[in-house]
């Protein structure tokens, strides 16, 4: 019998830091922890180089007749530090109460093994299941997944498949699921401004030119209206409208405006017009300001004008918004609006386009939508309802996860994206932990939906 | 024979550092070759503590019916670093060609011994001369001269003289001599805006609240017009107008707007309306940002919503602006200007007012001034024209000098500002040297004006 508990302990253990090379063993156990787990469970095992840590894949191939599901985990995860606030140490997991504590517990390593363990017990009840099932188990998510894309384009023909699942995103509480069925896109770059050729005495020569972070804030000012939107033209062209399903599942969502208000710690909300926050962050797209830099900051006063200024922007886009043209709009609105007297260089970091999957059964369901998805939907709704007593609820979220939009690209799959961690869960944070008794349930929910894929169940 | 140049390479010698604790024994030999340098000119000395860096002060006496001036200096310096950009040790002076070079050469060890050389060939050629001079020599000018204020206002009934005669501005070329008419003064300090309770993930929560980078670009983009004016109300009330003489003086500056906008190397100069560049810096207020940052300033990309952003300000200002009563308009309209759905702090840092001194015979002489500032003066005026062949310069300046409008305030008192150091001296950094062919036709000039005080010359 597959004792997931037993194995989510000795996976813990694991040390497997992706960002820093001293944690280079541990990664390497890791890897052969998760090969050997697999092949166990009979499983062909492969372990694919890329040029920072290698992906595990694992097939249990069939015959085309049968159903392929693509399960997607990460073995990496994030650095444990600081150690001094840890009750417990961060590889050496411990049960207190219903949770596992331990870094990776709920960040991936318990909810992929949500859906090892389903597989396990389905294959000891039924050897010959009629499901084809690939692994795809990544060493680099929590430093952006930079071998993915590449990975899926050259390993396009093993993962023909006809859908992905995964657990890797976020519910509101231990018995509300969320089946996450849209992502922001991103696109980020920076804006900086140049004036004089250096640093000037602002006594002896501050009235004469435009200084660099006056010009920066001017621009920058520009570029939001009032009442909270991005003040591009053509910004919002792209933007698919919100169906009213999508707002009535966000009725259901059990957090109150009043408590995300008290959480965040802001005086009031601000929202674009006809969008109340929770159907802000998931709906509508931004353009952010997330670093400001220029001149002497540190204490007291240095009386310079300085020669630059510079500011750090990221959009998050929502569907069909394209990064590439969305960058090139807010590019050309910088130049536009940037006062003469200074110079200025706009320039493009990195991207991933937003991604969006209508729900089996919901208005608008696409044409073309495989018949495979829409069995991976419907059992996943009546896995949930009846495991863990409520419906799932469907949702876009705000976030980026800009593999599953790549998936979407390269491959024309979508994914089942079967939320398990809970906010007090800790991710990325010392004491993460995992909720056994929603690992326990996931588990029953995994094995009902490769069941009906199977064609076994109902 | 008082033999300058020897002087001036000893005083060199002394490593004379204020802000650098290490620099203790320098600045120690450097107080007691000053003393020992004014005993020798048969002056009374006292080294006065202070907090920081003791106040070397000397008196020659004499009856009340002679008049009184009091020459200031400063015998610290400013650091040597970066060292390996210098050509000679910093501390070892040595001549190339007609130049000096050595820390504090130019700043202000040689022009502070123009003055103490020309009272010593007048003192030589007439030991009984009827004139009260008292030198006042501050360890503290490169780092703000924190303890001034205090020792002028407790040494008030000491230094109730005629005038300051001073050496510690510069000239834009070996002929041309400026007396400085007036100079700016400043007030500075700080602007803090806080939205969230701490930095937020830009994609879990962006769209919902008001980004600090943003309301802070925001509020400092109305600060000024587009015309290059401070957007303030009652900002400009207090500017005193320009006088016609003023303007003239400008014109014999003997620097282009071109070769000025060379140095500054910008595109174009953004003056406010009916000022040119050389005008702007001397006749009018500025509201400039020294410094500005919030969020994440690193390589790449870091996606949060910061939780502060600040800017930090400093005005410069013009007779007769105060600087408490400017930053209460600018605190004011920070306020006013606040977006709602963040917090703003504004904090207050140092400031010294502006000061103006109209030369005796030009337009607007204010009544009751001096008959010997008068006098000085015009001896400056007849001695600059005599020796350096140009008659000088009358002009107010950009940058600010407190202690000039302290001495105003608390001892009311005029000072002569006769310039010294060249744009090539290279005050401040690397091979720091000051010109031996002004510094001997500057002694000339001061021992023509003392003479003159003292009722010798013409």
């Amino acid at each position: 019998m597959f004792d997931h508990v037993a194995k989510l302990k000795e996976y813990i253990r694991c040390d497997s830091v992706s960002a820093d090379p001293a944690f280079a063993p541990g990664m390497q156990r890791c890897r052969e922890f998760v090969a050997g787990m697999l092949r166990e469970l009979g499983l062909k095992v492969e372990i694919v180089p890329t040029e920072k840590q290698p992906i595990v894949m694992a097939r249990r191939e069939g015959p085309a007749s049968w159903p392929h599901v693509i399960i997607y985990g990460h073995y990496d995860v994030q650095p444990p530090d600081p150690l001094n606030l840890w009750t417990s140490q961060p590889f050496e997991p411990e049960i207190r109460g219903e949770r596992i504590y331990g870094r990776g517990s709920a960040d991936n390593k318990g909810p992929f093994l949500v859906h090892v363990t389903a597989l396990a017990h389905l294959l000891a009840e039924n050897p010959s299941l009629p499901l084809r099932v690939t692994m795809v188990v990544e060493g680099e998510e929590e430093i952006g997944s930079p071998s993915f894309h590449g990975f899926i384009e050259k390993h396009r023909d093993k993962l023909q498949g006809d859908l992905f699942l995964l657990s890797d995103t976020g519910i509101p509480s231990p018995d509300q699921i969320v089946i996450t069925c849209g992502l922001r896109g991103i696109v980020t770059g920076e804006v900086e401004i140049v004036g004089p050729k250096g640093d000037l005495h602002s006594g002896l020569h501050g009235g004469v030119l435009l200084n660099p972070i006056q010009a920066l804030a001017e621009v920058l000012s520009t570029l939001h209206t009032p009442d909270g939107r991005v003040n591009i033209s053509g910004y919002y062209d792209a933007v698919l409208g919100v169906e009213p399903w999508e707002r009535d599942e966000l009725q259901r969502l059990g957090t109150s405006v009043a408590q995300y208000q008290e959480f965040l710690g802001i005086p009031r909300f601000h929202t674009p017009p006809g969008f109340d926050p929770f159907e802000a962050t998931r709906f509508q797209p931004t353009l952010e300001f997330n670093g400001i830099g220029g001149g002497y900051q540190g204490a007291g006063s240095k009386t310079v004008i300085p020669s630059r200024a510079f500011a750090k922007i990221s959009c998050r886009l929502v569907s069909d918004q394209d990064p590439d043209a969305i960058w090139a709009l807010v590019e050309r609105a910088l130049h536009e609006r940037c006062p003469k007297g200074v110079s200025m260089t706009v320039t493009k970091g990195h991207q991933g386009p937003p991604y969006v999957v209508v729900p089996p059964g919901r208005s608008n369901t696409p044409k073309g939508q495989s018949p495979v998805l829409a069995t991976a939907f419907a059992a996943a709704e009546e896995g949930v309802t009846k495991v863990f007593g409520k419906p799932p609820l469907f949702l876009r979220e705000g976030g980026s996860i800009p593999i599953i939009a790549d998936i979407k690209r390269v491959l024309g799959l979508d994914s089942v994206l079967m939320g398990m961690f809970l906010p007090e869960d800790n991710l990325h944070a010392p004491n993460e932990s995992f909720n056994l008794s929603v690992m326990a349930r996931g588990i029953e929910v995994s094995k009902h939906i490769m069941a009906r894929l199977a064609g076994l169940a109902r």
